[in-house]
């Protein structure tokens, strides 16, 4: 087996599947996201975006901080260090195996 | 939403699955190969290759050949046009998705 093939089939696949990709990269690229803003970023229904959350929260990726504005709940959403370094792992990977094909 | 996500959440999840990816990958440097080959390849079982490669035949992706070479039985695998073009544009996606990203 190819070097290359180990990055792709142990790739982090928490991460991997496409709509938890799209929550990570959002969340990379800010400090904290509020739960709302992140529905309306990802097009994703709030079912949906919580049961993603809930897996990447479980795994230690995200801190979900619920919290009251001026009397009204919020949720604030961040990556973890340990969310923060999974994802550039993660990038890294891919990179990896893209950069390897030929055109 | 970001015109990045919609090449994720868009993106060929027959293609993206690990596995599958990389039966892709392999398929796409070589003109043809052998069931075998490719099983030692990949490090996957009989079984999970099989399974995978069915999917990849039913999406028109993949070519099943069964041939006879010495009297011995072999199973040609090659990847279509279609699924040449289609790897090619998730190549292209995932490239898009991982050069947009700030380090």
């Amino acid at each position: 087996m190819a070097p290359s093939d180990e990055g792709i089939q142990n790739i982090d696949r928490l991460i991997h599947e496409p709509s938890r990709l799209t929550i990570m990269m959002h969340l990379y690229v800010v400090e904290s996201a509020d739960f709302q803003f992140l529905q309306h970023q990802t097009a994703m229904t709030p079912g949906n975006l919580s049961s993603h959350l809930r897996k990447l929260e479980d795994a230690g990726y995200v801190e979900v901080t619920k919290e009251f504005v001026d009397r009204t709940p919020h949720t604030a959403l961040k990556l973890t260090r340990k969310g923060r370094d999974a994802f550039k792992q993660y990038r890294r990977n891919v990179k990896q195996f893209i950069d390897k094909l030929p055109e």
